[in-house]
């Protein structure tokens, strides 16, 4: 089948209706998320995912209710009764349903829910990179936890879909400084140099650039060097690129109508996308 | 009954599971909502709510697919059918459902979810005045918008739950300036003038808010002044109050343990919710 979905302890079909009035993912965006990218039938990277998935539980004070081991299983089940070979897994727990005030009810109990759906990378923007607008970060001051309240994620990405251009790279206008793309994690190389935003409130901790940066820039001996810069600064680098469960490592060519290096991705850019397919390869297959 | 739901076309009880997985407001938060009070059986403010929810719906290119005809008939048949005389009506409207992307999708329609439920004002809250914590304001910088994306809002609230006071007064730490309530519109009265934040994407323009500074503070000949302060300036007032749909008028008389004026509710802030009732009383008695 193309996907499958999951609700709390049984498996559906993803149009099925499960969800009340009044869960409070859906009256407060009161939940958080994850994406594991599935390869050969394999999740990837899930260890990582599940770390995350706790640290924003943590951070917003939902009950761990769904245990590693059991969210682990989900996953694969997922993928064994659906066949899909390469897709995602997304997930979003929520606090779960009460009659509506701001604040944490009692006794409430979360909600999963997940769906298993058949994707493939878009080798074509790997191969040839993709163009991005720069547009300013107007998002909340924790952009550090992966919660479902995504309006300003999404009301940049649909302003670089209507320019027909592939990603939003935020900027704050206070400091005008870059922080993250609206879908994904930024990064330029100048100089020889890798950089890219620092681990803080401002942007999210994502797991491909953590793979990148313990992983595939030492393999190459990159210097990294993990600080904000500023758009002007970004449009004068020799490559540029933004990475994440689904992009994994994809360049930018050009942005905000502006070439990017001679236009073609980047030397360090493929070599970094190279050394994170070899890691896939390692881990599933 | 206490309460009864409405989903797209028809009557439910709040406890059916009607919602998509992939309903865009709750994956994105990607939709808004009012809440209008009911008195004696009759929507109060009725026309100022549904101006507010065109307005959010195009700042975020939500199409209008209910009618203002359509949505206060929607109002009018929860309360006959409910025959609740005293309570609220809280309604949102999503983007609709659709497999998860960013951007705006194609052809969604989409969702009303609305229910009814009774409740009274806390007029104890009036009489003896509600105590309040500071806390930073770490929402997004569109907060003009009425959405779905409340958890700013949650956590702030959660915070004064657990301090055992009744709401939280956000401050953009950046600026030292207060903006709002976490559910609410903030004023303080200082040598007789009337104070609060201006309209811009700091707050959101309370039906209250409104209704006291265009009808009740002329009444009362008060000098208003719509312009941002400091909480150190909010400290040293004479009087302090919130207002919301559910709160009215409701006086703070102590903001992070500290009194405010003597500590009792003050005297222009009593006067502003006697105009406020007056209003009430006469259009839905």
């Amino acid at each position: 089948m193309k996907e499958l979905s999951f609700f709390d302890d049984e498996f559906i079909s993803t149009d099925e209706k499960k969800i009340d009035l009044e869960d409070r993912g859906y009256q407060f965006g009161d939940g958080i998320y994850e994406v594991v990218r599935i390869y050969n039938g394999k999740c990837f990277a899930l260890e990582r995912h599940l770390e995350r998935y706790r640290r924003s539980m943590r951070e917003l004070r939902i009950p761990i209710t769904y245990m590693d081991e059991e969210l682990r299983a989900i996953h694969e089940d997922l993928i064994k009764k659906s066949k899909i070979k390469n897709g995602s897994i997304y997930s979003q727990i929520t606090r779960g349903t009460s009659p509506r005030v701001h604040y944490f009810p009692d006794k409430v109990v979360p909600h999963l829910s997940m769906t298993i759906r058949e994707s493939n990378i878009h080798t074509d923007w790997q191969e040839n990179g993709i163009h991005a607008i720069l547009t300013d970060d107007l998002r909340w001051l924790r952009c550090d936890i992966k919660t479902i309240n995504l309006l300003g994620n999404v009301m940049a990405k649909q302003q670089a879909h209507e320019k027909g251009v592939q990603e939003a790279i935020l900027f704050r206008k206070d400091t005008n400084l870059i922080t993250e793309g609206s879908s994904s994690n930024f990064f330029i190389v100048k100089d020889d140099v890798l950089w890219t935003h620092p681990i803080n409130n401002y942007i999210l901790k994502g797991v491909t650039r953590s793979i990148l940066l313990e992983e595939c820039a030492p393999k190459l001996g990159l210097t990294v060097v993990e600080k904000a810069f500023s758009p002007q600064f970004a449009l004068s680098a020799d490559e540029m690129f933004v990475t994440s469960t689904s992009l994994e490592v994809t360049p930018i060519v050009n942005l905000q109508n502006q070439s990017i290096g001679d236009g073609n991705p980047g030397k360090v850019t493929r070599q970094l996308l190279k050394a994170y397919h070899e890691i896939v390869q390692k881990e599933c297959y």
